[in-house]
């Protein structure tokens, strides 16, 4: 397994020393340091201490480096960065039964209350207490040690690599999108917009998941060539520019009728697309999903949601489409992610495209905020190994 | 029952004599004309004659009177107007059981191809081939006679009358944005935008099943008072206007705050409003519509759609909400409306206001594009009796 | 409120003076003793210590009184008794925000692990690790106090008394069976087999949650007026017995014809019966469910399964019914209970048939064993007092 | 194509030259006849004239033919057999669009009224007045011509054979099992009773909308192999027989343990089987099946519903089991069917085990009734060719 990327990629996976908590912390706009934070020692009887080991990077922890914020979230304090982990279990609390030291786990990032209507309820996603890894204040896994409660690490089967582990956490926001918001029929057919990890992986969970045909959509040619050629979705489609003296609205209808065509239509009646997933949060997207859609179809707004998108509710009432928003994951979304990947359904390994040592953290930022390697590649997702056994400040 | 509108309203319920078929006909904006039409002799085995006694009018039976066109629907020859209809049965097919001349009918103006994929599934509501009613090019139901098949009459109940017949249509347009596409859930918190008929309408029907809290809102007092004053909702809300200076984003947050207010709180946590209903058409009621919804929860557009509505999506995303087209109505619709009024759940004896003849339609049309009576009274809606018995050119 | 029961009930609702936690103890098969358990001096951050101060009385309760068991839940231990409960809050974790001492308060008796894929999936009713009050080996909560999760404790609106607190646990279990599991349609029409406490309120509830006909089934025609009087449903049934010479498959067909009449037809179509929930556990009932579902009906069977129930499958596949099982209640059924109860949409007071002091207690469980209290009248509901303000061994 | 069975297969698919319409007639039990029927000339607006060309037996053909009568249903008159049928197109109705004469279509054989509640609300499986083919009164199609609305005529892709498409019929058995009345749920654990040919269809359907894992259960072990090796399942259980001295219901609890053990648990917890389908109608499968679904699982009854089952409902309610009676197929089935054959996602062609001739019609009756064809291998699904074009009496 040699690195693809920008430097080598390192297999230790050896759980940390105990001596130091080397730590990579957020402190401002394009300021991150290092710091030796406590070592955790004792766990509550539910949690579970771990030392991660494989962190991908994700567009919002490029966001917080470079702005600081994402949307209300504001770090106003020194902040661990990195939520996409997989760890080694150091130590678990005497009620764990789910792991034990050891382990190679996937960690859910997001610790709700549990006691809210909306958790008890199983929307947790919902929860307006929910600590979430780095997002404003809570510390990251970008670090020796993160403690959690143990129910939020899903033991790695033998056939996954921690890599694939890290990445069931953007997955997963795939698997909420397509199976509990979007709520996928049997045989559905699929359009995914936005070719970026998490639609690249959205697109690969419908297609896991069995939809009939997936076809992808994004502006960037070599994206959608990825995706074909790594067998994530059935198809694409990459539209083309506005022709000159198109009026506004017609170059979305125009591109809503191309991708029908990806299609077969005569078979199947008016309900042809079935469900839409915008991962792009571009207005003329969500323009054009609106034209896309079949009679009484379905869209999924997942995240990037902006606060002003213009969309003609005139088509969605005669065409009584459904428009719905998806937030993060909730109950079972890890275990489906865990599911597909080791039974084959869903391939992650070719997404990893760039792989850095802990030390060049920064590095990985950087790259991720260009969307190139310093190989001169397009970076699909960075991964950023957890510190060395014997790593200190 | 005197007439609190413009002319007396004429109690002549008897069939007509069947040697002409008066006609109100629609030649073009504001040309209207009474012909006489030729007289249907002879039904298919699955259809039904009829007589049509009283008419209430809609919007859109206006908006043709005046604009020769709803949307993309164009008047491009004479068209007989009105399709809220309830009539007397004259003559059935042979294989008709459900109903038998003389019967008292509430009219389903909409007659569906039976074939298509949309209509096998139980939703004939979106089949591309519907003949309605006084849509173009399809004929309305102001005339003598009326032809349609005999499962689209509904035999009113000995308790309800010819009148609270005709408003079965705009209220089956309520009961299913509330209870097809809204899925409202039992003991819902709902707010309705708009108290038009079928704001009212959809609101009484939400009441009517058995909604928690319902709430309107209009910024039309008296229509709100006469909303509360029928018991047609549990309570109201009038907008205040924008104050001096307010962010064009803070007024629809503001006026979703005020509304929630409405409802008490504590005791629901945060999924405090399930359902909204928007029957306006105003982009401000459906941005406001966006921050008072609950998690989770869902937002019928019943018509009125426009091209260009803008919307706070990060809001849909972070809150998870559903966004639903509604339009016109689907199977089994009617029948809950008419069983609604049969025992007394929605009282829809107050809706109408005004009340017109035969040869007076086109005073009806004209007071229901100024939204005022002759008498100077608010227009809430306006019955047009069907021709009288002898009625000729 | 005097008591029309045994006894005279005390209205002593002031908190136990902290110096004794008399409880009462079963220890065997008709072994009940007062004992002094230790009285509980700190709780966990999300806990609560309350004082029990209503205890209404349940079938299992009486079960474990008379047989040391219910199913496979055997009584090994001693165990304290009691878990349909209104307290009052003596002190609260410090995290607790929704309840403060002094509160009154419902108790929701059920903890689940909060952990497992039903809990977090919103089935905590499923748990495999609920601790359940005076389910072995938990103890229940006929005691001076009484520690449980905060969030469990449900604060109970002014208009409520003590002692509709204590019910709102059986009210659950209807709620839960009609909302959750039953889905019950809006409009819908049911059939509750069963007026014992659970038939009653289940039935009560689907009134209460805007049903169009609730039609309540029993052999006790006493309960069914009772039902009828209080306006818990709109109608009954008293089944006939069975005619000489007939069928035993005939007679279930007969009764399902005779409660069909109960419901109007002609206007309805075939769907007309949508739910019924078996409170009752008889197999004659459950086969009537049957016979009497309309096409596509559900059918809801309540607590009391049986291993061998003998069924019409031909039937069920051929109207494509539907048989579900409802265990307890879950998420969000305390909140509605407290809810229509607190709106007035349906009225527990008259449930409350007799009343005993805590040193009556065993009176109470002998009552409710026989079915009639010590005035000779049919004990509907016996509520215990919980120990006065200064009781001691 | 060779025949693997008695006779050689014609591949005439020539349409007939219409001066004859030869029928195969049921008389009585084990009374079949030749005759010439009358040649139909016109077809209504919407119909269409058909000639059959492949129609594969069901079970329900040879229990008329054995007995005279399924359930309810009784042979009163000369009625022609067959309904799983393909077909050349003959001539259409002025109104048709979705076929033409010679196309290869397969035929749905019900038509229902599609005027009542139920057609309209999507559920025409249960139609009161449908009118189906070889069920009595209806004449089946085992004849030169049949006549039906051409909406239900399913053009064949280029792809398929007239032998799949005459088994779209019993496949869309499965597909209203398992997608509509099963709603099953995307990655979902499914086991299926019974390998007859609606249980391998059925359980092949599973597997092609994207179950995660299909296990099939037979007291056969050779159709269990079959279903193996032609890839229609993932596993399959051969239930051992009881043991000496087993008690009754031991023996279901016992199988269910070892079926569970076919499925992977620790990763997915305790809602390990979610979905079973029945197509045995065998009283131990339904009781095994009771044990074996998970919590919260669904069973779907499909078929062969017997009046008497005796189940453990204790069970039904603690774990809140659905049970859903699945009848016929309603609409979408045969499109998506159909669809499932095109794309490959299920391979009918292993299951056509032996082919017949019209002329050899009944020994295709008698092969079916023993399970065997004359090559002494398993009967699988026997296919009867329809009349040759110029065959006449």
């Amino acid at each position: 397994m040699s690195a693809p990327g920008l430097s080598a990629a390192t297999d230790d996976v050896r759980l940390p020393t105990g001596d130091s908590n080397v730590s990579f912390v957020l402190h401002g706009i394009d300021d991150v340091r290092y710091e030796d934070r406590p070592v955790p020692t004792e766990s509550s009887d539910n949690d579970a201490i771990v030392a991660p080991k494989k962190v991908t990077l994700c567009g919002s922890d490029v966001h917080y480096y470079k702005e600081g914020r994402v949307g209300d979230f504001i770090v106003e304090k020194p902040m661990v960065l990195g939520h996409e982990t997989a760890a080694l279990v150091v130590k678990v609390g005497r009620n764990v039964t789910n792991i034990k030291p050891g382990d190679r786990v996937a960690l859910e990032p997001g610790e709700s209350c549990r006691m809210c209507p909306d958790c008890k309820a199983g929307h947790y996603q919902r929860c307006p207490k929910m600590k979430f890894a780095a997002t404003p204040p809570f510390d990251g896994t970008l670090a020796h040690y993160y403690t959690l409660p143990a129910d939020l690490c899903y033991k790695l089967p033998d056939n996954m690599t921690l890599e694939e582990g890290a990445l069931l956490e953007p997955m997963s926001v795939g698997v909420h999108a397509v199976h509990k918001i979007g709520q996928m029929k049997l045989a559905a057919n699929v359009v995914v917009f936005g070719a970026g990890p998490v639609g690249l992986l959205t697109a690969a969970v419908a297609k896991g998941l069995g939809a009939r045909k997936v076809v992808i959509v994004d502006i960037q040619e070599p994206r959608l060539q990825f995706a074909k050629e790594n067998n994530l979705v059935h198809d694409y489609y990459l539209p083309s520019k506005p022709n000159e003296g198109e009026a506004r609205e017609d170059y979305p209808r125009r591109n809503a009728k191309e991708i029908r065509e990806r299609f077969e239509f005569e078979e199947r009646g008016p309900n042809a697309v079935d469900l839409i997933v915008d991962c792009s949060g571009a207005e003329v997207c969500i323009q054009t999903a609106i034209y896309l859609l079949g009679h009484g179809g379905t869209m999924v707004q997942v995240g990037h949601g902006k606060p002003n998108i213009t969309l003609d509710y005139q088509t969605v009432v005669t065409h009584e489409l459904t428009i719905k928003g998806s937030f993060r994951y909730g109950p079972g979304a890890y275990r489906l992610s865990m599911d597909l990947v080791a039974r084959g359904a869903v391939n992650l390994k070719a997404l990893i495209s760039h792989r850095y040592t802990f030390r060049d953290a920064v590095k990985a930022f950087e790259a991720n905020h260009k969307g190139v390697g310093q190989d001169g590649k397009p970076l699909i997702k960075a991964v950023i190994d957890g510190p060395e056994a014997d790593e200190k400040l």
